[in-house]
């Protein structure tokens, strides 16, 4: 693991980091923010999964989600939202499909199996990373994510109950399979449609549970709202499964970062809720 | 003046406008927070200067600022750091100087004085455009850079004690005359060395006094520390001529906006203290 940079901040340590990644065949960055309590002992931690066009730093430079993190002692995990610098033809230049773009699941076609595995890298590869580099109690892990990473989040807590404590996302992709976004993506990077069901969180949740509340926002001015999110489809798959739910949703708010800022204090609270305790 | 872009944030706006700059000749772009309070009534002002490179977003996007102002109810402006797109051959390309360097001051020389008028511009053109198109009361007006906007917020408040009630700076160049880049900048912009003194805040406190506090924080590890921003030098001249003036040095922080977001907190509430009184 190379350090890249690493800055004070908040009186802990904002770095940005690169490695060979085993899964995706290629060098991945990743963002960790690390809380002054990680210089006294062993923090918890928080992923924190990008949405779509979005990079390793996105998040770290524009959520404001340091100063809270900083308070709370939680440590801040921000992957690359897909391997970059393939050498697939068709992985660039598509803001919806391939670089910037990786869904957060594991490609089974051919051309992009090799090096499209998100999903292993975020649920398996980056925690193990985390955990043997840094000062972190693994076992308290939780994962928030926006749009593509709130779908990363929702997907991962909902199949892997036992490893994250806390889950929350930001204006979610709630049903990939029944929107444009999910559509495109999971025909290219899936051969068969009985794969798409893993990665879509309204499906899993209808026979899987998580055993915490499940904190979503909403902005109610998301132009991505009624075609490519709909958040009502996932709760009420959670209101028929028994699955705790606490979506809010805000009058005036877009999707975007000034959306998430306005909100990140609420979700590191709730995260704090179960990795503190 | 056009608005390009207005989003919900913290229950405020964040927007990004465009107007046509009597001072400088061609189109200007600034960013404005609006807190809530501005729906009900005139709210107090503070304006950010951004340091080389940055422009109109960079502080908006990197600071974190906007959750204290919508707290405390002050309106948030961002200028660009120079005008854009001239047609001076050299205005581009050198970091340090023309575009992302227009150092707030009037350029006297031929080649740049229809274009590079930073100081009319922020002191006196922008305030107004605020004061027509917003709810504020323009009375309570602030000022806080950094690095070279740092040096413009000082220099500012210094020249014009009447126009801001609180002034505070992060990383400042304090005494521009004495060091490489205002000496560069200086030169090339100014026709006469009498000039650079008005520019200079080291000098500008031997005869000139603000009447509040003057907040300055400064990170110990910041590489341009010991060659572009000598603190010391603005904190002696303070002392010599009755200025009260706040240095806060910080171990271990950096030139960066990590720096300036562990600390906005603070400088907002530094001017709240002169703003909302």
């Amino acid at each position: 693991m190379e350090i890249i940079s690493r800055q004070y901040c908040f009186g802990g340590t904002q770095g940005l980091y690169q490695h060979e990644s085993v899964s995706n065949h290629g060098p991945m960055r990743f963002s960790v923010f690390s809380p002054p309590h990680a210089q006294h002992g062993k923090v918890p931690v928080l992923f924190f999964l990008a949405g779509l066009t979005c990079n390793e730093e996105t998040f770290m430079i524009k959520a404001g989600a340091q100063r809270m993190a900083s308070e709370l002692g939680i440590m801040l995990v921000a992957p690359d939202t897909s391997p970059r610098n393939t050498p697939i033809d068709d992985a660039i230049g598509d803001w919806e499909f391939g670089e910037g773009a990786g869904f957060y699941l594991n490609a089974t076609q051919e051309k992009y199996r090799r090096h499209f595995n998100m999903h292993d890298y975020v649920a398996t590869e980056l925690p193990d990373i985390i955990a043997k580099n840094f000062p972190v109690d693994i076992t308290r892990l939780g994962i928030c994510g926006h749009s593509m990473g709130g779908h990363g989040a929702l997907t991962l807590a909902l199949r892997y109950p036992e490893k994250y404590r806390s889950v929350s996302a930001f204006a979610p992709i709630v049903a990939p399979s029944h929107v444009a976004w999910g559509q495109k993506a999971f025909s290219k990077y899936l051969n068969d449609e009985n794969e798409w069901s893993q990665y879509d969180a309204t499906e899993l949740v209808k026979h899987k549970q998580f055993k915490g509340t499940i904190l979503i926002d909403q902005g109610l001015d998301d132009k991505f709202l009624a075609n490519q999110l709909k958040p009502e489809l996932f709760a009420e798959a959670c209101r028929q499964n028994g699955q705790m739910l606490h979506l809010r949703q805000h009058e005036k708010y877009d999707h975007s970062y000034w959306f998430i800022q306005s909100f990140i204090e609420d979700h590191l609270k709730h995260h704090a809720m179960y990795l503190l305790t």
